[in-house]
């Protein structure tokens, strides 16, 4: 049990089941939720603090006040502009101090990051607290992809990794050979929910997540979950390939369950760095 | 005025300027229309044939018929799967012969370009037909890119030339340095009104649309006409920048007048190749 964990909380499944984990495990939590990002449900009956991303530098003395000494950062946070953020003096002054953030999400991530170790933080990846999260090779569950979900997987890794180096997205969506869809700042979900539109008859689709190859190991790593699994059955993909070591499985248990009793794999994949 | 041109049409506007251009000149035109992807209107008074994707084969015997003897393929054919064609005995050996079609859509373009040359049709590409529709160098219209405008075209042609290198989509929306979306099988139109719901505040996206490195020149080559420029002013784009020489203007007057009258901009950008 570590010291008191201050979790930025962005959307999903992962900021959950990292608050869920600490408290099952006894150790204090101080969520930072965001205006318009952060799902309300998650701060009930823990400490914590709400701030619009143009205020998020008071966040910094609020987490040392309540005694946070070790960070992580979970969920998505759909990227604002700079302007978007109409920052007060703080924050801008943060801004100014990680200099040009670049253009892409992870040059800001990776900025940010820095700042909160230069604060005093110890930031750390949702992993690290975990500990079993990071996918590994080989298939969650009962169900293998057959030769041509490979064909796909195959397909959705070099595009999903050539985005990735132009700093876009994590997510393809291949169906026999053919990109459905493709991920910027949307969300999964969305991606998955738009390509049930698009998809051709025959075998369904296979939804691919790898890192990006510059990717900040501790923010925003890409994840899924069970609701991931299920939106993926009920949108008629036939399986999720992720990246073993470079990608988050949020509740393996349900994960694998989820997936087993919709029929689809679950798979984490080694990709050639 | 050439030889009576068979014109194989899928959607959007290129076909029906196509059209309207051979009938203003009086030269003759066979329209081939797809089920459920040619806009029905475009055969009114014209000879024509409708066909299925998976029957197309019996489309090159109905044009040798009417003595058409020149070829153009214009608009969008969202891409069925092969199992999806449903092929006919005649098709099926078409698909035979053009062998493997790969895995993207250009291979795919290309086969069928070689096939139907083989059989003795000269294809041609629409700039071949309409003369002027090619994008030049340069802006359409009063409005101009700004600087920060200027950022977001650079970035939005680095991301589609990668994406366009995968044999993937062709456009892509970059507002404020963010990669807001990026076009697979739904169209730029899906990809404008998507790119809508997910724009921050300030200043407005802009469509980039590249072609591939390795574009079939005379199929598919990235088009946009009127509706586009409507559409992604009602859409909050600011502009849209096309590639010249390897991007489609379809009415340029049009295109010119929609844009003043929206106050957003066109242009046409170099890019190295």
């Amino acid at each position: 049990m570590g010291p008191k964990l201050g979790i930025l909380a962005g959307s999903g499944e992962l900021p959950v089941r990292l608050r869920d984990h600490c408290l099952m495990q006894g150790r204090d939590v101080f969520i930072i939720a965001f205006n318009g990002h952060t799902d309300p449900s998650i701060v009930e009956g823990v400490e914590h603090f709400w701030t619009r991303l143009g205020s998020a530098y008071s966040a910094i003395k609020v987490l040392r006040d309540a005694g946070v000494g070790e960070l992580v950062m979970a969920g998505g946070i759909q990227r604002p502009t700079l302007k978007d953020l109409r920052p007060d003096f703080q924050t801008l002054k943060f801004m100014t101090k990680i200099g040009s953030v670049g253009l892409g999400d992870d040059g800001m991530l990776t900025a940010i990051i820095n700042y909160l170790e230069n604060e005093g933080f110890q930031v750390v990846g949702a992993d690290d607290v975990l500990g079993d999260i990071l996918a590994r090779d080989g298939v969650y569950g009962r169900v293998e992809p057959d030769a041509e979900a490979w064909a796909d997987i195959d397909r959705g890794i070099g595009v999903a990794r050539a985005l990735g180096a132009q700093d876009v997205g994590q997510s393809v969506i291949v169906q026999q050979g053919f990109i459905l869809g493709v991920e910027a700042v949307e969300g999964t979900d969305a991606l998955i929910k738009r390509c049930a539109e698009l998809k051709h008859s025959g075998a369904g689709g296979v939804l691919v997540k790898v890192k990006k190859p510059q990717q900040e190991r501790r923010a925003d790593l890409p994840t899924i979950g069970p609701v991931t699994v299920r939106t993926a059955a009920e949108s008629g993909l036939r399986g999720i390939a992720v990246e073993a070591g470079g990608a988050l499985i949020v509740d393996r248990d349900a994960v694998q369950a989820t997936a087993d009793a919709a029929g689809i794999f679950v798979i984490g994949i080694e990709v050639p760095q």
